[in-house]
């Protein structure tokens, strides 16, 4: 059979996934979460196997920490469904309800995309939490998981479509093309009028190649040149405890601070603690000039630093003239993810907060905080760094689309 | 000045733009109202010359009336403009607002797109139209019409810009790359991060091209082959009325009906009465056998008939065994865009609404209803037939995107 062939079955599949009920689905995802445990032995030796070729290629520490399961993490994955299972499922929810003067009514309500495609990297977590959420919105997935994790995925898709049969589900509707190498992403690339939406995650080259390539609707996600800016009268406490957060508690992921941005009115007063104590932290600086009279360990920052996620303990810090300048170097270097403001003049705030032209911008908050979880959405597909469609984390209504039901009594129109 | 450098303007005028009131909009809009007026003259000798080289170059009778403006047509331009300034600015509602137990306030607030592409046939109307909007919703906008009307278009597009102009706002916001010709277009298709969303407006084959070319975000909007399945049950009277008026009332646009299906147990019945009316009414009728036993002057329907968008008085009739294989050709030929059932039956109407997976699916109602106009908005974008960020009708609020503003007091994350 040909990628394109499981293509269009995980579509024909996703016809009658659509109809099912939120309990018949949460049936499904208990199922994925028993045979998680039963079957827990396949999925280590599987990774075992996964993760002994990682090591053998030369594969860095933190990419084989990302692609290894482990009792601890399978049962982690079982929580996120037991999560998943008591959110409300949006399909179906009321959104407009319009009743027009000829009798028509009109309700747009909210309905399953139909087939959501993914591509990520050697995560195998990723597969159960997409799958997941895939299957608690009544969508059809079809996967391609990084090329290292593919005898993991395998078990793993397995025992997803396990899931569909126990339950008297086609398990056509969830489908891998990990088989298919990069030919399986290329086909899913091309699928238009079958892959409804594709949600690539992982890497920026990974999501800027879909972005590019892809004929079928994309969502953008992560890539995150995250600023935070010391206004003047920035706070000393907030910008401590702040910039730290941000930079230092997670600096891997798309949330984490890359460029710290000060006003030359709070330099002299906040530039040194708040570097001391992310120095202390074990983050490296990049300052520019102004940053390195006041703080001499600083390394030189260059052009590419500002347009630089480091995704490590690493920061570029920048010494502005004023609020606009402060404006400007964002609106030039930020991928429009996330920038926070910390500042005492309400004005300030407001206009930051109307001028960033980001997915979300704070004020006086850290950047961390830009994640579903946070926001209380109980589950995330990853945080939209486009302006179709989702912007900023994305939750269970953001694998939805709508469609519009027209009841009439004989109407035509004049 | 480049393509390309005319987009990076657009671009850094948006922001500027998305801060306006609505009064600030509202008055450009009524500029450009009165500059139509005061410029009537004008727009209608470019337009004379473009339908002129129009005929001489042999073009049909249908698209020279698509192009050609009148004081008439310039009337009904103003017109739309008055709607659009009394209908509601999107920008700003609040859409979602969350207090989260770390006392953060998140609130997701409507915000324009930024810059809009646009990309769309010989019909200058639609410069007047899709600017008017992109102004209403705070969108910069670039602008590609057809060529053949590019006389007519370079005056409607410095109107526009006079009008910016003379309310001391920055002319850039709106541009043409017409004179960049296919070139243009291509420019517009590749500018990721400056263009944020691109809408094709036009025929098949154009809006086609764009989905497949463009690295932009696209809203693929129109394309309708449209169905009415006249079920078991259908009154007869109802059928007689839809079905004419889906047909005839303007066959030459999306929304108008393409291929009948008529249950077996209704063929006697209705075919006869239904299509005689159709013949009546000038329609060419294309059925399949059982059709033309019942009424032999139906031409004979292939299987090219069930893929084809008309779009003039002809239709494809086809009898169909059961409800079940009347879902299963609108599954195999739709394209998602419109589909009515006649039917007295309650239980086939709601399945029909469930199972149908079309932007708009309609029970005992003219699928020419499918119309942001019929639908209450006012004014329309287009009618998108994908599941990305609109679907069906396009007001406003579909030429709009949100954002995050998180206020808070210090948080860090735990």
């Amino acid at each position: 059979m040909s990628a394109l062939d499981l293509i269009k079955q995980a579509k024909a599949a996703s016809v009658t996934l659509g109809l099912l009920t939120t309990e018949q689905k949460n049936e499904i995802l208990k199922t994925v979460s028993v045979l998680l445990t039963s079957r827990s032995e396949e999925i280590l030796v599987a990774n075992h196997l996964d993760l002994k070729l990682a090591k053998d290629s030369g594969v860095s520490q933190s990419l084989q920490d990302r692609l290894a399961l482990s009792v601890e993490r399978i049962d982690s994955l079982k929580f996120a469904l037991a999560e998943l299972i008591n959110l409300n499922d949006p399909i179906g929810e009321l959104v407009r309800d319009i009743t027009r003067p000829n009798g028509l009514s009109i309700k747009e309500v909210r309905v399953p995309f139909g087939l959501i495609g993914a591509i990520y990297e050697a995560r195998p977590n990723v597969t159960i939490d997409i799958a997941g959420m895939a299957i608690k919105t009544g969508n059809a997935i079809i996967l391609r998981g990084g090329s290292m994790a593919e005898n993991t995925n395998k078990v793993l898709v397995s025992i997803l479509k396990e899931a569909f049969q126990t339950n008297g589900h086609n398990p056509n509707a969830i489908a891998s093309v990990d088989e298919y190498g990069r030919e399986g992403a290329e086909v899913m690339m091309k699928a238009t009028g079958l892959i409804d939406v594709l949600i690539p995650r992982g890497s920026a080259n990974l999501i800027k190649t879909v972005v590019e390539e892809s004929k079928v609707p994309v969502i953008q996600t992560g890539d995150g040149i995250v600023h935070i800016f010391l206004d003047a009268t920035a706070k000393l406490e907030y910008a401590l405890e702040i910039v730290t957060n941000a930079k230092v508690q997670r600096p891997s992921v798309c949330n984490a601070l890359e460029t710290l941005l000060v006003h030359k009115d709070a330099a002299d007063r906040l530039l040194v603690p708040v570097l001391e104590k992310l120095a202390a932290n074990g983050v490296v600086i990049r300052g520019d000039q102004r940053v390195r009279k006041v703080f001499p360990s600083a390394l030189e920052a260059t052009e590419e630093d500002w347009a630089t996620e480091y995704l490590s303990l690493e920061i570029s810090v920048k010494v502005v003239d004023s609020f606009e300048e402060a404006i400007e170097h964002i609106a030039q270097y930020s991928t429009s993810h996330t920038e926070s403001i910390i500042t005492e003049d309400a004005k300030n705030a407001e206009e930051f907060l109307a001028r960033v032209d980001s997915a979300v911008v704070m004020v006086n908050a850290s950047t961390r905080f830009t994640d579903g979880g946070e926001f209380g959405f109980g589950a995330e597909v990853g945080v939209s760094t486009q302006k179709l469609h989702a912007r900023g984390p994305m939750g269970l209504p953001e694998l939805t689309s709508t469609k519009w039901l027209v009841r009439g009594t004989g109407q035509s129109r004049a």
